[in-house]
């Protein structure tokens, strides 16, 4: 499954050559006020007994779209020019980026094309021309997705908008942290979920200027571990099509702005099994009360895990999103909770922080 | 299964003689604070679009023990004298009030001492022992609870915490109206779920002093409507082991406390079906990303289903807990959501707010 490619010429590079930096983040800031939900931050005394330190849980499941990708796609939307706009926008994704696009091309006026696969679940299609984007649909057998892509930017000049390797994309991911840190002060630590790593690098630009001893620490399925191989490699690494439950870190590496940026500004990268991962979004809505989606349980997974275990430190979790068919989630939670594992850790209903 | 009593004493009574007053819920929230949460005000762009009003839900599903039950608990048994509290407390309880008396306990180093049926679920009895209360089991079919809570009350001394009717209960359970207005200003009208009444009384006095104008409304199960039929019938109404789902309005009729306060502060009782129950909890776990119980489901269920229709009133909704069998939640939302009427209601993933 595994497929690794030629080193690149991507190797650490000084702060001031990054793509994005924290003013990038505060200019973000500045353009989401208002349009971007400040979402809370959720503490549990379960949670800090059972690992000994201070967890804030900032949880972008609230976030508009329910997940964090609606800070990158709107503050990438906002700096296109009047021509780009009255064009329009172009993203591939047949999950939450799409929704933030379309949502962003809503509010901003700005016409949006999401390409997706034809076999795409009908309420995920629903749900996006819900919020006024024009679906195009292909079918992954015969038809090549970037040719259709190419396509339709020719024709009409469609302004692509990339899920996370775009440095406006990264800049309005990493308000999440911005956000948590102001609210709850210096962290220790920071967990956050890798998918093609926007989320993570955005986060870690913020982390750096704002708590600078914090260390930031990427969280990966173990099916999905092209980022942590190749933060260890200083390469990129890359997993075509991994089987794991958490779809928003399918994706095959990180970017070729992502990767630097993790780099320069990640201390480490962890990952947990698929039962880690259900095992996590059981706790999380059965204690925390939270809905959350796969991929949104990644970090929390690396600490009650016990992968991640610092007695004392003030730790900070993103929770990114809560997107999930729950009838699927009823299904998953029936099998890995009868694992033994779990049962002490998940009574029915218990003290909430 | 309806059960007419004969009708009570209990009549509109003047705002002086009844048992509880605003000052006592302002008391209860001063002993309350820092030890309940300030559980957080959610809204959403979809609920407004869809009622064409401005919803805030109140989320008590975040409250310690996951209900606001900790609320009145924990205001009664702090108030308990040195020799009360060296002999400790009882309460009758195989749900929320059970924990919520013994983290109280906990918290406040008084003994507490539960009495359950042996057939709860494991989990119900280790979750209240997990917070140090000794659980008293009985056989429901040869033993009578009374008789034991007597007999355990007289041989050791032990004050009964009743669930609902008792004034420092009422008052704390308003503490949960009170930090709703305080936060989201003046409102029209307060939807609350009603049992007992206890949640339903204590924030019908608190709106009334913070938010004179704001009208109350009760929300029932159709199938436990004996507040709805004591409200108008002005005698108190009983209905025997009612078969909701919203195990928290199983009560058989509201208190000699909670009567009297409804009638007066109380604009109207409304109720909704096992269907419309299950609806509202799917649409509050999906769509704003809420675990909620049906009893915590009920006051949205009257919103949503159009009992309560009130275009461009400020209305604020008590979500009252979330403690509930995630994989029972599962089946029921399978279940329900197969009917045509929740389909457009609830796409896969939307925009919260």
């Amino acid at each position: 499954m595994a497929d690794f490619i030629q080193p690149d010429s991507i190797t650490t590079l000084a702060a001031t050559d990054l793509p994005v930096t924290y003013a990038d983040v505060e200019a973000a800031a500045a353009r989401l006020n208002g349009q971007a939900h400040r979402t809370p931050v959720m503490t549990s005394t379960t949670v800090d007994r059972q690992t000994g330190s201070h967890v804030f849980f900032k949880c972008e499941n609230f976030q508009r779209i329910g997940a964090f990708k609606f800070r990158g796609a709107y503050n990438a939307l906002v700096q296109l020019s009047a021509e780009q706009r009255r064009r329009g926008v172009l993203a591939f994704s047949s999950g939450n980026h799409a929704q933030a696009i379309a949502l962003s091309g809503q509010l901003l006026d700005i016409p949006t094309t999401i390409v997706m696969p034809e076999d795409a679940p009908a309420v995920k299609l629903a749900a996006t021309r819900g919020y006024g984007a024009q679906v195009v649909t292909y079918n992954r057998l015969t038809d090549s997705r970037e040719a259709l892509g190419q396509q339709l930017a020719g024709d009409r000049g469609l302004t692509l908008i990339p899920p996370f390797d775009h440095p406006h994309v990264i800049a309005g991911q990493g308000t999440t942290a911005k956000e948590l840190i102001e609210e709850v002060g210096a962290l220790d630590l920071l967990l956050v979920c890798c998918g093609g790593g926007g989320l993570l690098s955005g986060c870690a630009i913020a982390a750096h200027t704002l708590s600078p001893s914090c260390r930031v620490i990427g969280v990966e399925p173990k099916r999905a571990d092209d980022a942590t191989r190749s933060f260890y490699a200083k390469t990129l690494q890359t997993v075509e099509n991994p089987n794991t439950i958490a779809d928003g870190a399918r994706t095959a590496s990180l970017g070729t702005l992502t990767f630097p940026i993790i780099l320069h500004h990640v201390h480490d990268m962890v990952t947990v099994s698929e039962t880690a991962i259900v095992r996590a979004m059981f706790f999380l809505w059965e204690r925390l009360k939270l809905v959350v989606e796969p991929t949104g349980a990644l970090a929390t997974a690396a600490l009650l895990e016990g992968i991640v275990n610092e007695p004392g430190a003030r730790i900070g979790v993103i929770i990114s999103g809560g997107n999930v068919d729950l009838k699927q989630a009823g299904k998953l939670f029936t099998k890995v909770t009868k694992l033994p594992k779990s049962q002490p850790r998940v009574p029915w209903a218990a003290e909430l922080s």
